[in-house]
């Protein structure tokens, strides 16, 4: 039978998408791993075919596959040289189908989806889940709906209202909002796959089985990854649990988890120690997309984070925009906020941590800075302007 | 000697990056052939590695890469049953680095560049062409330089002002501006690595080998692509033209050019049987990434497709829209204007083309709908405000 499990109360359940929580502690739940001996299938093209044994369905349908994954590992050569840092890479998700990790959790939850005949999915997103969401739903034929936040704007509306979901913008409380879909979802059929399903997690794990085929059939020393609702980061850890279980790895890599300043519960409750979060109070931050005060899946995040060394951490967001700058000048790669908190995290750590020289540094690069353009500033840029006639002096200024 | 070759005088030049126009007729250079025997290096991980027999460069430096092609060939299923299509399929180029099939060009021109030891890089762009050419040139760590028109928006400048350019709009003629970038760029030692640059060309051939391989190594039989300068469509068919010299292919298949209405002065050429075209006036068209009113390489394009009995043709802003939407909506792909005038093109010509059930027809998706935001409509969608309260109710007039 297929299970969700607490990994707080150790207990297991009946598979139910409409209700991933637990009945008891009320955290979310998690797919039960089962197979053992788990190979990858390189021959296969997508991500989901080359891991399907680490993944929880019996049967994949390419048809629903967007061409997800296979994303580049980038050394980042100059910001290394120039900084002195050890070898770093960064996992660039931007370039996904819509442009954000996210990819790689819905396909997977769609296909659960139309496995058990569903129709019907939604989600509470303010931007990178609302659009790839609306986008598998549109390939499969599958009705969505999408709940956005109060003050998301028009440019990530039509971001995903293009792929033809219904877009609700709903005024309120967003915790509240976010234990309401369920109620939603299972009054009227709609499968929510909110940011810890425990299939969309399961899909985040094809990050980690990358990262490790990438670097040769090894793991990094470390993985720096944003954190809001916790989803991704469980993902990436339960991938490399998966490999070390294998045998394919001896030693986990060192997880850090990285925060906004301005919206940071799970840095706080690490921080001082304490097994759970509580709530942000008035979330302030440059980076929308991981501005969670209320963590679904935070504790869980907190237990794994605890129980495999790693750490978590926060940076403001003078410092973010730092890091994203430089991504960009130093390595053409243009993130939103909320991914370059890495690199910003990584210059926080470098300071009071030693890296060896040969130690493998991972930055997962979460989503693409097209979808923040609303948030930069002209100043910042090196722009000009000038007249045909003007041009040859102007440049002269231009190129000193 | 490397070379380069004018089509239409049939005469060779030394190769010279910054004065890659033939001295009589003025026309664009394309590089010269030389290597036969060619074979797919299908052990390595880059397009540029993999098709490197077929590219103009005796060694490549994957540290230049950002990851670039290796895109998904999506076959268009819902949209095949809706509207009786063949087999139609959508290579989908706004998954490269930065969003759209000209990274495949920047990275070849870029590596020229550096096994040259030229240190400045520039191009003229509305957006595409101008994010790329920056973002190759920050992570080679040379200085880039990009000329706007005067009418480019705020959200373009920042899309790649971000990699660290210097930026500057210029007010004035753009084909003349065009021409001025070689002479700045032979007195100042800048690359001016533009839409019809002979390498840049050149990296576009890798697209129409990946096709040739995802279709298990044969050629489909229309490939559909938006023009505007003509770079583009030329070395798509300069790949397919490779593959039948090599004896992999039989047959060309039919390449079907798609402009804008509202800027379409190679399809009128093309409608009215002229070997060259005229300068198109008062361009007007949503489709900003195609509306090119006097086309560098519009003569060749002219001549190729004539050559290999392929069409010009032009849709309107309407069927632009449309197609659009529908591909975003059927399909999960969400593209810019330029890059829907392809399906608008299937549309037209599939009234009056017979197309028989096994043809395979190709559609090449140029650039990202994240790009053209601000040029879209909200009321288009399906969008909804509520308060929390009121959700429940809002939500059984929505879900009808």
């Amino acid at each position: 039978m297929e299970t969700l499990e607490c990994v707080f109360c150790d207990k297991k359940y009946p598979m139910d998408v409409f209700s991933p929580f637990c009945p008891d502690c009320h955290e979310p739940l998690l797919v039960s791993e089962t197979q053992k001996k788990r190979i990858f299938h390189t021959d296969k093209k997508l991500a989901v075919q080359i891991f399907q044994d680490f993944l929880p369905l019996p049967k994949i349908d390419p048809r629903l596959s967007l061409g997800e994954g296979d994303t580049p590992l980038l050394k980042l050569d100059r910001l290394m040289s120039k900084y002195g840092f050890p070898r770093v890479l960064a996992k660039n998700e931007t370039v996904n189908p819509t442009a954000s990790f996210k990819d790689r959790g819905t396909v997977l939850a769609v296909q659960k989806a139309v496995s058990l005949g569903i129709n019907k999915i939604g989600t509470i997103s303010t931007g990178n889940m609302a659009g790839s969401t609306a986008a598998y739903a549109a390939q499969a034929g599958l009705r969505s709906l999408i709940f956005v936040k109060e003050d998301t704007t028009k440019e990530k509306i039509l971001a995903s209202g293009i792929y033809g979901p219904a877009v609700i913008k709903v005024k309120g409380d967003y915790g509240r909002l976010f234990r309401k879909s369920f109620e939603i979802g299972r009054n009227h059929g709609i499968y929510f796959m909110n940011s810890v399903d425990p299939f969309r997690i399961e899909g985040y794990k094809t990050t980690g089985y990358e990262i490790f085929l990438q670097l040769n059939a090894r793991a990094p020393e470390y993985v720096f990854v944003p954190v809001s609702a916790g989803g991704h980061l469980i993902g990436l850890l339960r991938a490399f649990l998966d490999l070390k279980e294998e045998g394919l790895i001896q030693k986990m890599p060192v997880f850090v988890g990285v925060q906004a300043k301005g919206c940071s519960p799970l840095a706080s409750a690490f921080a001082h120690g304490k097994p759970t979060f509580t709530k942000f109070l008035h979330p302030q931050t440059i980076a929308h997309a991981i501005s969670n005060p209320n963590p679904p899946g935070g504790n869980i995040a907190l237990k794994m984070i605890r129980e495999n060394d790693g750490m978590l951490i926060r940076v403001s967001d003078p410092e973010i925009l730092k890091a994203q700058k430089l991504l960009a000048e130093d390595e053409g790669i243009f993130c939103d906020p909320a991914s370059a908190t890495v690199l910003a995290g990584l210059f926080r750590l470098s300071k009071k941590l030693k890296f060896k020289k040969l130690d493998q540094v991972v930055l997962i690069i979460t989503g693409s800075g097209l979808k923040t353009i609303e948030d930069m500033d002209l100043s910042k840029i090196d722009y000009h302007e000038t007249s045909f006639e003007s041009l040859e002096k102007k440049l002269r200024f231009v190129l000193i």
